[in-house]
């Protein structure tokens, strides 16, 4: 007998008749001998047609309110999906995330979850139960309702995971798993049957929306073996096969991933580049220019400050294309004066594209491979930042699905180097 | 500085634009120097809305899962009413049920109140804030969310007004106040300035359904002073004028209530009457009859037994026409021939009609004019029976109007007997 934490998101969940297919899944597991605890998000749509609610009121309502409205989506899907595991024949019981509790910090519409309490989820196991719990939400220590951002359904479930010490946390998705890259731009893109924490974080946080980066980082921390598998299945598919679809994202590293140089290949559309040319090179020029940015609430992705020359020195980061104006007139207006920089050059319709690996750290040349790809189709590199396992460039947006594709096809991503079966 | 519990209802919150007029009523009061605790019920159409989806999956959901269920709607409501009080620049919090703590038993559903902890709401309160709290519901001692049934909310604000000691609990409802009779029948019927709790419970449970009788029942044993007023009034009406229109429920007897002695005439069409003619009157004959209705959850409402002749008795009582046909399969199937009795004289085009008033206790000849009234209106009475302070009679469902007219009139309730001012 193991424990599995199953979690459902909105799409899974956004209606009547899916919500009972979810029921017919879970209860598959339940059968067949495992315990089961499910974490569903709130029907599709649902928060959002609460929160609009409240921003009809006013522009900007209070974060502890906004909070109190957004838990309740998961509080009913949660209790639909009990009733619907009790229809067939499964008992079943629902908590809210103040219940079991999940304590969190007070963080309004971000919160951190800081402890989970596994005693009565484990009794209820015990019981022969399954147990559903409400994602997305926890209580502070005054007993104030909190929620953890968006996807945060995902950071509940491993975290729930986590404090039962459960065998595996499966996060039911609209996708078969975790791709070496999006299949919508490369056909031949492959499901990968594993990808380490690391390599999984880089590909989260460079536009492979497939999980919240903040449950890949709690999976890693408390060493929850996460598998990221589809909903969208036949319900009646053995439950071996299930088992072992999708992909697990594992904690320990192995041969098997060793092998694979690079794993995935990541992009992100819809980036802008700002350089600011000749600063001087004095100490706190980078937090001159990037403060005012950060103060207004403008999030900045790569950040290239290059060896400075005759004391000054260019500096270049990116943004969402969306907020690429603000910042500009924010540079202009305030920071470039400040800061006398000789000029600003910019460019508002580039792309970013990274190649991500474990095995990076121990093989060289993995980027120079990336650069020559990128050179024989004649794609111009206007800038590069790398970290251990990752190597990302920024190109011209309307090259990026063939650099995408070049570039899946000279690391040999469509040909499986892993020697596990899907 | 006084503290006031206002209670809205559905209607009164069923929109955005609803709510922030709710809120500048709120504002009012707050503003006048009082202290407000604002109860809400759900936006209308929503408790329906939420547990006919449960309905979809299962005819009979599980009972803590539908409260689950059901108590998202206020928790909504009271964090939109607290954001639109803040939008209009007065401080407020919403609280849930199980923050206050409302403590209930574990009746999913029908749960009763046990206790309210009045700490946080009074330090919430000193700090000068408004607070909000879901109607409706509160929570078992193993933590688990119950409801109190339709119209719980109104039990909720008469509840917290008793634990906070308030001056007075104020239900906001889409009526002037309290009549002396439905104004749909009888256009002279009065606003009521004052009622009994008393005269309240029997009008409430007679078919006057301001109030959730189990709120009346509240009020009175907390000695809470309880008005029944208009949320449809202009917002902008003084404030004194508000706080003394609609129909206070009052704990203490006075001269001007002795003074009345029918308060008012209530009604309730759709009843039918069923007798078992010439049963033997042997000990535990009415809960022979009884005990297998109450079993298949029918409520009774009259039941009458005349005195026995030759060992045997017909026994009578009314149920609601839409129980009419299962009660009679059922008497004829498993209670006529278990309590040998004749046959089954039945009516299924009843009505009942009840004058009301504290002053029927000191006063004789009540009833008589009741009686000589419909007498001479040539309407027969079918059935009779009596309480400290009310009388029915069960007529032709026919004539109900006509005798709800002719008793007002005889009974002189189109004048006001009340002193004070409306």
């Amino acid at each position: 007998m193991s424990l599995f934490v199953h979690k459902y998101g909105g799409t899974s969940m956004g209606s009547i008749e899916r919500i009972k297919n979810v029921a017919c899944r879970v209860a598959k597991w339940h059968r067949a001998g495992h315990q089961v605890v499910v974490v569903p998000s709130a029907m599709s749509g649902e928060t959002n047609r609460l929160l609009s609610l409240a921003k009809e009121l006013t522009p900007f309502p209070d974060a502890r309110e906004l909070d109190m409205i957004a838990a309740t989506g998961e509080q009913v899907s949660s209790a639909l999906l009990a009733i619907a595991l009790q229809s067939v024949g499964i008992s079943a019981r629902s908590y809210a995330g103040w219940q079991v509790p999940i304590k969190t910090d007070s963080a309004y519409s971000k919160a951190r979850i800081m402890s989970i309490d596994g005693e009565h989820i484990l009794s209820d196991l015990k019981q022969g139960r399954v147990v559903v719990i409400t994602g997305f939400q926890g209580v502070d220590q005054e007993n104030n309702i909190t929620t953890l951002g968006r996807g945060g359904s995902d950071t509940s479930a491993v975290a729930i995971a986590a404090a039962l010490k459960a065998d595996e946390c499966l996060i039911y998705t609209d996708v078969n798993g975790v791709y070496t890259t999006d299949p919508r731009v490369v056909p031949e893109a492959r499901c990968m049957p594993r990808v380490s924490f690391e390599e999984m974080l880089e590909m989260a946080s460079l536009g492979s929306k497939v999980l919240q980066i903040r449950s890949v980082e709690f999976a890693g921390k408390y060493s929850v073996p996460t598998r990221v598998l589809s909903s969208l299945t036949d319900v009646n598919i053995p439950l071996d096969e299930e088992m072992h679809s999708g992909t697990l994202i594992n904690f320990e590293e192995n041969d098997n991933m060793e092998a694979a140089v690079v794993s995935g290949i990541a992009f992100s559309r819809d980036e802008a580049k700002i350089t600011l040319i000749a600063v001087p090179d004095t100490p706190g020029i980078a937090h001159s220019i990037l403060g005012p940015v950060a103060a207004a609430n403008i999030e900045v992705d790569m950040i290239l400050q290059n060896q400075s020359v005759a004391g000054c020195t260019d500096f270049s980061f990116t943004v969402n294309r969306s907020d690429f104006k603000r910042t500009l007139d924010l540079l202009e207006n305030d920071v470039v004066p400040a800061v006398q920089a000789r000029e600003i050059s910019t460019d508002d319709k580039v792309a970013k594209v990274s190649i991500v690996g474990v095995g990076m750290r121990s093989h060289v040349g993995v980027a120079s491979l990336m650069f020559k790809t990128l050179s024989q189709e004649g794609i111009n590199i206007k800038m590069i930042s790398t970290s251990e396992i990752k190597t990302s460039v920024i190109i011209d947006d309307k090259y990026m699905e063939l650099a995408v594709r070049s570039l899946h096809k000279a690391f040999g991503l469509e040909h499986s180097s892993d020697t596990d079966s899907v």
